[in-house]
């Protein structure tokens, strides 16, 4: 790790030499795990990385600080629960030189009460966000990450199918996550998120799974994630309790053919917004526009939502080597919610879906 | 839960005329949760809440606004993922009337981009941070909220045992900490955080559960918590492969006696610091005092670390009703740890600890 760790380090440096940033100030999330491969415990005590041209630091909290020294040579400047990180921030931020910096690339995940610490540090410093930074050479991934994303997919594939055994009436949506969270127990993996939304819970995209019992007649969004060896999974999926309706059959396959018509547009030197419009177009020419009340992807990573989004302004130029959903939805209020998601690894003829499950509505027992 | 919340906004509008705050910022997280009783999906969108004496306002992702609205009266200013925050922002903010806000207290957990977004919206602003609005309101917690906090902790009992069980030469690390997970799903709750530390491991106070495997003669720091219905569990106990040797013994009856002293310092009207000077002391005493590199403990309630902070230099003055944990340890790098936590309901005549757990070292089979 410390020589992916090295390579990683000169192109951040090359890249904060292409866009003139003097230091970059990281928290303890993935930017720094991608960086150094790993960050330490992150809570409520400031716990930043410092990055300059020439040099790196660290504010340490203490009660941290034996167990980064272990694995890595950055100096430390650490601070106690009793005095606060003030003086240490400052030996940290003295310890790049007398020059303050001019302009500095922070940490976006940062809380604010720490990234305002470092801020009132430096008045007048201009700020961009590490995002341009470091997100920007996060967005191709290498054959690790590659490997990883591909790792975790499959065990999302397994919590699927469990999910499915266990849609069945009488079940609650909490019941059908806790089987999902299980399984990524049994397997190995971390649970990360799910959102099991039935009958009108699956119009909300976001839902948090709750105490609503399956019942017949149902459609069950569920899309859910774990956290396999650092990677997260991501991929949703339709099951419906019994015999699905002719109404609902036509939304699951617009859906699906916006999901296809995404997949068609997804190649190397193509804009982000140009997937989305091409799943659009689908949905809007079914006459469903207002119902696709999100854009189509994002990227995936360290991170379940990373650079690129695929949304209908995003200029972003597709690249081989990056991974995203492809995500479309219905999501028609008081009724019903159909989305289907697949996380694809674009190569230079196109995209390489990771999970190996069809996208058929799962139709349980009524 | 509409009658709970009513009362909330009427304090904490007491509380913001008391502090001449006119805005509160809140993002989606545990103060607004402790305001609303709930709290929308958090992801990379802005998604803010503001407050003032007389209204209220959401910035709201479109993808979330049905659900929320299912929720809650308050205004959403929508925005979608094509056309981004900008003008459903001002228009949130504008909302407010003309007139600038003076003084703001701002979430101190919010991303720092979305912090920065509404900072730079309010140029001149004077700003503190919610935790001294919010924050204090949370301090003293209410009848359900030590039920809520008392149901957490009896799982977590459980969740200790059934690591105790898993505890035995050979295993690893990982594979304790995924038994006290499966615990947690298997008795509806969630998985919160887990730090097992086995022998060297253990002098690390935030370790991340590795891969490192159990051997006779293992000191191991067992610290987990779950999520049981939103309330947060924590608890640290050690256990130890094969019969402990004296200077385990030692450091261990130490550790609880210092844990002890904390418990007969703490009463209302004491100062926090106060409490943690009764266990540093005995630790000091003992000649340990270099090993004790933490404050003494920390609130618990929607969050797992919130106010009242029990650290050397706290001023906050201990009230009836006030949830904090209690857990001193002494880390000895590259040899172990000891550490021994109970969380603590602070009644009129002193602490109620939470868990029916006694604080022996668990001896596992060598």
């Amino acid at each position: 790790m410390k020589d992916k760790a090295a390579g990683r380090l000169q192109s951040l440096r090359e890249k904060m030499a292409t866009d003139n940033i003097d230091l970059l100030v990281l928290g303890p999330d993935s930017h720094m795990r991608w960086l150094l491969g790993f960050a330490p415990h992150a809570d409520e005590r400031p716990c930043v990385l410092f990055v300059s041209a020439a040099s790196s630091a660290f504010l340490m909290p203490g009660l941290n600080a034996e167990d980064v020294a272990a694995q890595t040579d950055i100096t430390l400047h650490r601070w106690g629960d009793g005095d606060g990180p003030s003086e240490a921030l400052k030996s940290a931020l003295y310890s790049f030189g007398a020059r303050s910096p001019a302009r500095i690339a922070i940490d976006e995940t940062l809380r604010a009460d720490h990234a305002l610490l470092v801020l009132e540090m430096l008045p007048g410093v201009d700020y961009c966000y590490a995002s341009s930074v470091v997100g920007a050479l996060r967005l191709k991934k290498d054959s690790d990450e590659r490997h990883g994303l591909t790792a975790s997919a499959r065990v999302n594939d397994g919590a699927m199918q469990a999910a499915f055994v266990a849609v069945r009436p009488g079940t609650t949506e909490r019941e059908i996550a806790a089987v999902v969270q299980g399984y990524y127990l049994d397997h190995g993996a971390k649970p990360g998120f799910d959102i099991i939304g039935s009958g009108p819970n699956g119009a909300y995209p976001h839902h948090a799974s709750g105490n609503r019992t399956i019942q017949a007649g149902d459609a069950i969004v569920i899309d859910i994630g774990g956290i396999y060896q650092g990677y997260p999974s991501d991929m949703t999926r339709m099951a419906f309790v019994g015999e699905p309706p002719e109404d609902y059959r036509q939304v699951h396959a617009i859906v699906d053919d916006a999901l296809q018509a995404a997949l068609a547009a997804a190649r190397p030197g193509v804009k982000a917004k140009t997937v989305d419009a091409a799943a659009r177009r689908i949905i809007e020419a079914s006459g469903y526009g207002e119902y696709f009340t999100t854009r189509t992807g994002h990227g995936l990573g360290l991170d379940i939502h990373e650079a690129p989004y695929l949304s209908p302004t995003s200029e972003t130029i597709l690249e081989p080597g990056m991974v995203f959903s492809i995500e479309p939805g219905i999501y028609m209020p008081d009724r019903y919610g159909v989305r289907l998601e697949e996380i694809v690894y674009l190569t230079e003829t196109g995209p390489d879906i990771f999970s190996r499950l069809p996208r058929d509505v799962h139709q349980g027992k009524a």
